[in-house]
């Protein structure tokens, strides 16, 4: 209670993503407690209001905690709120998205993909990693959240160069093609989408890298212009 | 307190926008009690739980008692939370905003610019408004809220229906172009204008019905077509 209000429970859940055999993966959490006990969902928690200084950094708490993930880059996605979405009363989830290189959580998160319930810690969290387009429901409302998560990348890889949080440190130009591509799960041509990537002044050639491709000629490596780091660039005309 | 934790307070905050004097303006209302007692917020107010179906049902009825508005279209921004919004305590804020022609507010909504604090009630809401560009502070993080959703209107005018939001229901293509630049505070290239307007498949002719324009020649007149009521179309490349 606050100033006579009964008030709402708040949630922070992020929806974590990744490509992974060609195709946008998401990673689940194992629930512990009611409700949904033993039931695989997107990682997420409470606010701490003693501890967390703002929802950005309950979503990095939690998703550190559930996952063992430090803070890859986390955007708010949205927020979903009302009477019906939790058993335990009228509540609000702050949903987060990110995206991360798989090479980055692969060997820290260990995948038993059927597993009963068990306890969640840093060291050895329970997640499983499955394709987005695969999941047909989750508990709470999180098959909304994913799909509002997902169809947000999506649109947004049209214009912008969300994906580069995908990329390894350094690519060859067809490998960045190919994380868009799989992202929006249809293919792109190729002059556009160098024409594109070269008006978002996102990536710089390496003086000297080459990539030996077996039977095709070497390909120049690149990597992302460190501006680039965390900040969005937005194209003025789609990727198609 | 819920389940051990204590609970953030939750509000609804909104940033209601129009067109008037050829400039987007935000609806201010003013607060009867503290914090910043008789100050110019944007509408907002604490989430009934008892009350509200949703967040959006809640920002529905905030902007009702506020400002006396029945339901505009309104859209979720974004969510504010953390420790020092408000010297309540941890608060989070599910910011929405809307577009209305001022023609359908400006005579419910009489403008007291300067007054001192009143009694809020529906049938004599305590409203002003004022042009987003001239406004350089408001309490708690009203200003950042109220940048974050101009700065989002913008640019989703670059490439969607939202300014449609403004229109009357009757406009030729002159004044809906006119009505795209007073929201971008920018002008647009005629011809490239027209085509996006037509990609966007957005609005028709009525037959017959030419506006008078004094030294001009007439103009066709348009209206909105019914599919676009509420949804947001949007466009493949910018305005530009």
């Amino acid at each position: 209670m606050q100033n006579g209000h009964p008030q709402p429970i708040v949630t922070v859940d992020v929806v974590l993503l990744t490509l992974k055999d060609g195709a946008l993966q998401v990673a689940l959490s194992q629930r512990e407690h009611p409700p949904h006990p033993g039931e695989w969902t997107l990682p997420g928690g409470w606010v701490h209001v003693d501890e967390d200084e703002d929802a950005l950094a309950a979503a990095v708490r939690i998703l550190k905690s559930k996952t063992g993930l430090q803070s890859p880059y986390l955007e708010q996605l949205q927020t979903f709120a009302n009477r019906h979405r939790d058993s335990r009363g009228w509540s609000v989830s702050i949903a987060y998205y990110a995206l991360v290189p798989y090479e980055q959580v692969h060997e820290r998160l260990s995948v038993p993909t059927r597993s009963k319930p068990g306890k969640n810690d840093a060291t050895h969290p329970r997640i499983q990693w499955r394709g987005v387009d695969s999941i047909r429901s989750l508990p709470f409302d999180h098959q909304k959240i994913l799909e509002t998560a997902v169809s947000r990348v999506r649109s947004k890889t049209l214009y912008s160069s969300l994906p580069i949080h995908l990329m390894p440190k350094i690519f060859t130009l067809s490998q960045l093609q190919n994380v868009y591509e799989q992202v929006l799960g249809s293919s792109l041509d190729k002059r556009t989408f160098r024409r594109r990537i070269e008006e978002l002044d996102l990536v710089e050639p390496i003086p000297g890298a080459l990539e030996q491709g077996g039977a095709h000629r070497p390909a120049q490596c690149y990597r992302v212009k460190r501006r680039h780091g965390r900040e969005l660039a937005l194209a003025e005309k789609n990727l198609r």
